[in-house]
């Protein structure tokens, strides 16, 4: 693997495990009325289109990377809608 | 300019402006108790990383839509110091 496939792969993990705590803090404080809910769904639908992206490079990384993301921040949402 | 062009523009233009609601939100409520640090600092050297593999594929978009991200991150970082 080069150097430019780990740095890749090194950002794309940051990136997406980054909203692991955010969902995990929100879950334990029942509280995320500091989320806001624009920034929220433009990321949503960014990443949606992101995903679409990958798919149709056929670019495995950008489709994981994107998919996980996309799930995380649906569950932050998903907290936010159910607790505010 | 061709259909995953424009689709990887539009990706990257959403998911760079997100953070601009975040940012006046937390800059307008004086509040970021809800948001993460580790999500913020994980999520900033992450798109650090991004930004360097941008520079080193000589990759405009992904280092345009990343050093935006970052400025916009670094930003609400600072909210968060100041205002918790």
């Amino acid at each position: 693997m080069d150097f430019l496939t780990i740095l890749g792969l090194a950002a794309a993990t940051l990136t997406t495990s980054a909203f692991l705590p955010q969902m995990l803090k929100t879950w334990q404080s029942k509280s995320a009325k500091d989320v806001s809910y624009t920034m929220l769904i433009t990321f949503i639908i960014g990443i949606f289109l992101w995903l679409l992206y990958g798919i149709f490079r056929q670019d495995l990384a950008i489709i994981l990377a994107n998919f996980i993301t996309l799930i995380f921040n649906m569950i932050i949402l998903w907290l936010k809608i159910r607790y505010g």
